[in-house]
């Protein structure tokens, strides 16, 4: 197979899944450029699209040459209510970025949308709705080829979410960071599919705050109702690029290691091969990935499905399938490396033999009570979910 | 603390370490670029600095935004016997570059030069010489500022790079990547030092395979080794990114991980902290790291050590002291991991309860076998080699 | 507290029991003996009875030392299909042992059966039936206090087994080594305890194959199971001593370290002594142990529930309670040992950093193939067994 | 082989020893009793002997079986610093029952001493003396076989005690309790080891503090030292059943899981099983364990070096060598595990992803501060102990 993106006059998004294709989605910004130096966490906003083109442009171009076909506006929170009066440039320049880099090969520009900080508060239906039009308005005056609502904790919101977007006439695709257990007011996966497909969504499925085999499951889930609801939509998986088998129901962020101690759960090129083989035979075929891609996580999905596919991504020029670029290593126990069964055996180690392997999540204990009391507004003052918190705390060691 | 670089003329390498400055290194190259789609694991040679230049200038700008004081050229293993014909448009390439996004900063060009493949089967002086001494040419046309011997397993190679590069009149920086054990002969750290102090180096330290604690443990022995031979010289140690407590003598080459699953040994900003503020105890100003520092690991060395310098890296306006970023989450306890404490105390977990915190090195059990006759010529066939090798193997089981 | 046994007239189980007693189990006697020699591994049959009394005795003396209120016949696989014309000597021998220790402090003797080897190949209730009434007729002779079922994997062959015992108009107990996901044959454990109950079994629960937690889950459907069919039993569990979070829906059996690899996941007496606490908390009034459980064991959970019960097990005289015993030590910070806090907040290493925490069991990927046919009797001969073991592995790799 | 003990008359230990004979210690008795509820912690003090001698003979008898030749007096500590009037009876009770035991089989008896409590605060040579005088006269009125001095950190003390026992004319084994770094006034293993024979002792080497492993390497220094002065002594090694790779010099007295949460770190019958293989290729032939050591630990030390010694404890009549027992197991994958390559491989799990699988160690940075002192009788008192922990804890955070 040559290493070679496909040539050719460009397919949409629906198109595409319609005739089976893979699309393979492109992976983390905000992470990975914060490690970079250009976003800041906690804000987790993406003003480098203005402050550091070329940075966000470079990152788009690697994962453009692991083989994505799909660039994604880097717009996550740049919405008013997060960016003030900088977001509507925010959104425009993003636009441009990504669609001058998916003009250099196969891919389309998707605009993306994600949950307001505002949904926590006040569940205010026109006020949320404006927000996602006022986006809107920027992804179709700059054309981008269709629309993702991403990282919605609750379906509520998302189905407010793609109610505004299809009014575009684009194909919308809608993603919960959920997972098996449901969104936070505990609709299930399979329910939230069929939500988010009645009020127009086209492609459904997760992203982010769990790990491939977690968001897989709760895939499962969604595609069971929709299955059992006899509704049709394409599926799609954008997962960390974690190890999180510890997470409680609110995910990686309830983490003690979050944000700045993921390290030692960084998966492999090898747990991404696995991750993609497994997404494929669910029938998921939008499968990309969430905080923690790297370019080479993207492309080792690329090379996974690349059988089915018929080629390799380009950054394939630079990677020997399975570890194959070690067998011209001087060492014979590092050229025993250059194959399939090594690196599917492995069972690599941390290390760290002072650490554990797996960790209690902070909301452990306080799932029933603060947490709970925080989605249904019962507790709106700072000093008193400080208070349940604390007794919450004592009740759980 | 404002986030600002140094204003003002450039001061040489020696000016600012004779006036006890510390001097920031950068980071991982062949390493990151790998994962960025623009590095072939297994040759790691430097291509892209002609190829992807973008891709280059991009990481080099990066660690200046960290802080960087150094950057050096990408020119790893850019010499003929690696790279052929290409090996002078690759070594100018890299030296343009590196120029090029120093002058945006406080940043000093390094020529960097390391081990030939040559010598492990020949220890032709001659000819080895002749190999550091074409690259010394071009960065001497290319007017870099100082040079760097780095990554020498064998301190009688490191000798001769030393008494090749001081011809040309610039500062030499040498650096062997060996551990408290010493060279692969088994020269102890401390005879290395002053070996190459002799040949010429101002500044010696260790590089590469070996994590922080290890590599501060061999600069240990160097210190002391100059100590006693009352030779002075400064202090250099650039590290990997990696935990690997579990290394033989050969370092990170044999764990069982290299080079595609090393992910959970990755350290976190707050470990390189920590190792930034041990090697300044320990006296070392010129610090840095190798494989696997990312941005964000350089910038760690650079917060850390702002008191002492008086100023924060360009990069600081994307981060908070110790996750301070964090302080207006909305959930109280990812609040409450917007402090020094936190971090500092944090075991954290790798997410992976199937695997093991330590792995057994390949080279476990040959060490005194097969490693010593390959170094010693006495097994010069890879028929002898294999044959060692397995039996070794099965001595080790 | 005085550390002394209980004086006065001894009341039957059901008394107890319905008084609101908490009734302490005895422990492991199987696992026991074989690491003091007198039991062989694979076997697991009780000769030692009649071979070496006095190690039999001697481990009877401690778990009533330690706080056990019942002496249960070391009669563990002691029926005819196992033992052959042994089993009659045995079971003799094994009630006069228990009787003879029992009568030195406040303990009842029970006498217990457990599954037949035959069931898995014939579900022959006439001739199960029988082996159950061979046993049951010395324990009839012999007198003992009550009676015990237990070690089923299938309910339909513990109610045949509860319907025999209850002939002797004497109370049975009935416990099953099943975990969350029901017996082997499917029936979830709340339908188990109704259908035990239904058969005459006045104490219900769980022995063996699980850890403490799962066990208690198991335990808590049960109870709900009753609940939900308005019947009254009382509870009772007695799980391994081993930390099993791995296992799959058939115990640790199937755990690639049982029998002779255990050792790392021995619980503490502090994991006792939370699980006594939460086994109480429950509801559970008879708590005891199976495999794993060593006399000190026994002695944590007469421990944490002496404030109930009002008094200290007699081997509580050489045991300081939440580690006092180590207030006079010289070093300090070996004294700082001496209290609660530590022992309960500490996380115990392995010593073990080339292991890992979890084990995948080696049932994983046959549960249903092998496992299940093997229930279903569609596979009868060794053979079939052989080759759907064969194809099963090759998948699950 | 036959599983028998060896017929015929009794030899000597040095004629044993001289003979090239392997000769197998015996285990643990405080930490074994303490769990089986007849020795308290803190105190670890062999009042059993008196209070509970079933006890104690039971697990003499079970030493016995399991294959050691040598029942030790069960008078750890019973020195009249420790048991006051108490001693004396102890000490003849104890070699009562050490006699008993023996005569059962093919074991020698030895009066066993150990370090005093009085040589931390006073070196007060001739108090000392005398209350291993006092012990030394019940055993040679008890006609005890041999003697041995064990358990000491200083090897000033050790030699006092040698010096003491070689005057009954008996054969003196001594060992220490320490590992490579050497005793804790910094005297290396080899030179204590040169010491203790020029005292007169015919056998040393190591017990307790340390695993396997590290005693063995002790040892090996020892054997070193001796060679070095060209002095001739058998070899002994008596070391924890217990993984200990994170000790400082102290051993597991400073681990924060002593005494308490050692489980976790148990020794497999297979990890000793490698033990005594790899003494026995040191020339070690007095081998045995210490605290930790159950029956079934011994017994793997009889069956690993059956092939030298010609037969096989009685104690396997209960066990199929590596787990050949297995065979018979209704399930293929349980059968899979009757063989040695096996266990020899298998990496187990300790069942606690949660937990680390190293600690550090207490005394971690106050090694060379507040023990140090405590050696040096430079903190008399115990508030200066105090203040000098605190002061030492602060700085090792």
């Amino acid at each position: 197979m040559a290493p070679a993106g496909r040539p050719g006059a460009k397919k949409g998004i629906l198109e595409r899944l319609e005739s089976g294709e893979v699309v393979i989605g492109d992976g983390s910004f905000l992470i990975t450029l914060e490690k970079r130096g250009y976003v800041k966490a906690g804000l987790w906003t993406p003003e480098a699209v203005i402050e550091h083109p070329d940075a966000v442009r470079q990152l788009h171009m690697e994962f453009l040459r692991a083989g994505s076909n799909v660039m994604q506006t880097f717009t996550f929170s740049a919405s008013e209510d997060n960016m003030e009066s900088k977001w509507e440039d925010v959104n425009a320049a993003a636009c441009d970025l990504a669609r001058e880099v998916a003009g250099k090969g196969d891919a389309l520009v998707a605009g993306g949308i994600c949950q307001t900080s505002v949904y926590k508060y006040h569940k205010d239906e026109a006020r949320i709705k404006k927000l996602f039009r006022l986006q809107l308005e920027v992804f179709v005056q700059k054309n981008v080829d269709f629309l993702i609502a991403e990282y919605f904790e609750h379906v509520e919101e998302a189905v407010w979410a793609v109610e505004t977007l299809i009014a575009s006439g684009k194909p919308v695709a809608a993603t919960m960071c959920i997972g098996p257990e449901g969104d936070l007011h505990g609709v299930p996966p399979g329910e939230c599919a069929v939500r988010l497909v009645k009020a127009g969504a086209s492609i459904v499925g997760v992203n982010c705050h769990f790990d491939p085999t977690i968001s897989l499951q709760t895939v499962k889930l969604m595609k069971e109702g929709l299955e059992a609801a006899r509704l049709k939509a394409h599926l799609m998986s954008q997962p960390l690029a974690y190890h999180t088998p510890d997470c409680n129901k609110q995910g990686f962020i309830d983490l003690p290691e979050f944000p700045f101690g993921l390290e030692p759960r960084v998966a492999t090129r090898w747990d991404i091969q696995k991750y993609a083989r497994e997404a494929y035979n669910l029938g998921v075929r939008y499968i990309g990935g969430c905080c923690g891609f790297e370019p080479y996580h993207i492309r080792a999905i690329a090379e996974e499905l690349a059988p089915e596919r018929g080629f390799l991504p380009l950054a394939s020029e630079k990677h020997g399938s399975w570890g194959s670029g070690l067998d011209m290593h001087t060492k014979p126990w590092v050229r025993a490396r250059a194959r399939k069964e090594y690196w599917e055996n492995l069972r690599i180690a941390s290390g760290r033999p002072y650490n554990p392997s797996m960790s209690k999540p902070d909301g452990w204990g306080v799932t029933k009570g603060t947490a709970e009391l925080m989605q249904q507004k019962e507790a709106t003052t700072e000093q008193q979910l400080k208070e349940l918190f604390e007794k919450q705390k004592f009740k759980s060691q």
